[in-house]
């Protein structure tokens, strides 16, 4: 067989199980998903030496060591795995609930009701822990997932793949729900994403390479997140003890996430005295500061800002600052510049504020908070999936109402169309 | 300037101009789209004379009936236009509307706001009113509209997208809000849907050839139906005179449209009754019945199916008929062959209406009605963009809601992340 029907085989295999799964009451995909946790922890040698192999592959082609601790696995990281399937348990099941029911004049009564999206590719590279988490997701929400990891983390992600099934067999998961990609020719990735009729939706996870890829090839729905350059802007009546507090949280507290701030776009009424007090603050956590030209006349230690900077997203301890006439250069410059992830404003005017809210055309705006709030936990919605700066179906953190779809069910009585 | 260049001109105007759009009153884009359908009843003789050219030459380059049916505008359909687009002024405006709203443990409040989705191109063919229509409900929902028809109608488009401009120009419309794109290129369509990071959402609206062009060169999301293969299936518990009511109705009542049934399924048990009296009551109507061996064992007339029956959208007066053992065949056979759009049964027996609600893998499932309900105005909504038969984003008829997508405003008074 070729690739390609290799590939189309598992295409079809999940679009058979998915009709079974989308039968499986709340309480047995719930014992499915503990068994899943279950079997990571009794698979846990076995998973750790596949591991071993793809470390000492790794290290012998010369990875980095940011991309050799994300492929790492140890005993904590596969106790949360299975830990984080089991906090998946604990979540309210969204499939089957009725999101609104009206009826027409004619008597028809419409139910608009939540079902599964059907089959879902991930795509995704190093971190072998996106197997397990992607898959107790989609099998919450009763999507078939076909899975694909980076090829450095090949033999891990393939034993936590088999761990998952294994267990999930045991209570009964449909033969086909959870299938990870193993071949090892690059054209998977296309022929995956290019599978209409059997892939219903595709989320790529990983470098804007990768994502950029998946969408040239894609000829199915993707949902993605290229990257986050989040904004924070003071604004002329900001509390700037907050904004001190804001900016260096937002900046400093992880600085390595998509929703870290990357910008601070400062009110020029406010600027002579809130940079200062921002390169200390800073400063005395490392970061490394670049602004335009007004900035570093109030702020001389600030480093020149050139173009490239304004678009950068650093996921490092560096910010751009620059001075803005008002709130209006503000807005637009998040809108040109940024990612359309999170922005933040910190303002007392609420007249402020609500321009900021109305006018910033990102998936998260705040007003007196720091952007590192973009997360499906801290919204509330247990867990996510990705975080999406599309505007198509899942704008945001993407819990699990956003890996499903709705159909309409419409009840009649013999009513004919006149 | 080159044919790229061009359309990302186009492209960067319609950013501009949605950003204008989204900050709009409700008030306001009525009295703009009051007056987009003024200024069409006003340039009724330059609209008239301009379809007079394009049908000249479609009927030069000799073009079938069906398609200068379409083409054709008269006095009528011309008021037909401006009527719809004062339809749509009296439907409720879905942007600014807050979907949800709640309070996380630190105080945060999330809300879940409606918003514009910003700029959307309508790729479409023959049919001139599309040009209004599409341009009308764009305008409602706050969206930057790209339009791109047929080369058949090209004269008659550019003449209404003017009508559309000059009027909704004179009540405040964004410059770049609407834009024919008049280019003669065929490649316009290509860069039209590659505009990723202008373009948020294509939808085109046509026969099957052109929907998988835009599919295949799309590099942003598209909504979309290819077809409309729709089923009823006769339940062995149904009421036998509502079923062929219904049969005659979903087949005949407007036989050329994509809710109207393909495909007719006969519980083994009822068969012997029900397919004589189906193929009299058809045949009365010129209905030219296709069937398998079991259906033609009981009524001869009926000519054999082959297996391109089974998937053929006819969109003529031709049904196919099979005999199934079960219910259960009825639904494998409906999500096989059938193309997820509507698709109804007939049946008394609650089990089988739940089976059937709930396993049919369709936008729109029927229980003891016809399949023509399916479409926005039969809904409720008021209008519809189109019917789509993706799961993502929008499943089903199409209306205003259906052009929004969201974002979240969060307020805090200083939270930061711990």
């Amino acid at each position: 067989m070729s690739l390609y029907e290799e590939i189309q085989k598992i295409g079809q295999r999940a679009v058979v199980a998915a009709r079974e799964l989308a039968l499986i009451s709340s309480r047995k995909k719930n014992q499915i998903l503990e068994a899943m946790a279950d079997e990571i922890e009794a698979q846990r040698d076995a998973i750790l030496e596949a591991n071993r192999r793809d470390m000492e592959a790794s290290r012998s082609a010369g990875l980095s060591a940011a991309l050799l601790d994300r492929l790492e696995l140890n005993d904590s990281r596969i106790a949360a795995m299975a830990k984080a399937l089991r906090t998946v348990v604990g979540l309210k099941d969204p499939i089957g609930t009725r999101i609104s029911r009206w009826i027409r004049p004619n008597g028809l009564v419409i139910h608009k009701v939540r079902v599964p999206i059907g089959v879902i590719a991930i795509i995704y590279e190093a971190r072998p822990n996106v197997t397990a988490d992607a898959a107790g997701l989609c099998i919450k929400t009763a999507n078939a997932v076909i899975l694909r990891g980076g090829k450095e983390a090949r033999q891990s992600s393939i034993a936590i793949a088999e761990a998952l099934q294994t267990g999930g067999a045991r209570c009964g998961l449909p033969d086909g729900a959870i299938q990870y990609v193993a071949y090892p020719e690059r054209d998977a990735v296309r022929e995956i994403v290019q599978m209409e009729g059997l892939v219903d939706l595709v989320i790529p996870r990983g470098g804007e390479g990768l994502i950029r890829t998946v969408v040239e090839q894609a000829r199915v729905p993707v949902i993605k997140h290229y990257k986050g350059v989040c904004h924070l802007y003071v604004d002329e009546s900001a509390d700037l003890d907050m904004a001190l507090n804001i900016a260096e949280n937002a900046k400093c507290q992880r600085p390595g996430v998509c929703n870290a701030i990357e910008k601070t776009l400062v009110h020029a009424k406010v600027a002579p005295v809130f940079l200062p007090r921002l390169v200390e603050r800073l400063a005395a956590r490392g970061v490394d500061l670049r602004g335009d030209e007004a900035a570093r006349a109030i702020a001389p230690t600030i480093r020149p800002a050139e173009e490239a900077d304004w678009t950068a997203e650093y996921l490092d301890l560096i910010l751009a600052v620059k001075v803005v006439a008002d709130i209006r250069e503000a807005v637009r410059h998040i809108n040109h510049y940024g990612s359309h992830h999170s922005d933040a404003i910190v303002a007392r005017s609420e007249a402020a504020q609500r321009i900021f809210a109305n006018e910033v055309d990102s998936a998260a705006v705040y007003i007196n908070a720091s952007t590192r709030f973009t997360d499906g936990g801290e919204f509330g919605m247990g867990a996510e999936i990705g975080i999406s700066t599309d505007k198509l179906h899942a704008r945001g953190p993407m819990g699990l109402e956003e890996l499903t779809t709705y159909k309409y069910v419409v009840w009649g009585n013999g009513q004919l169309r006149v």
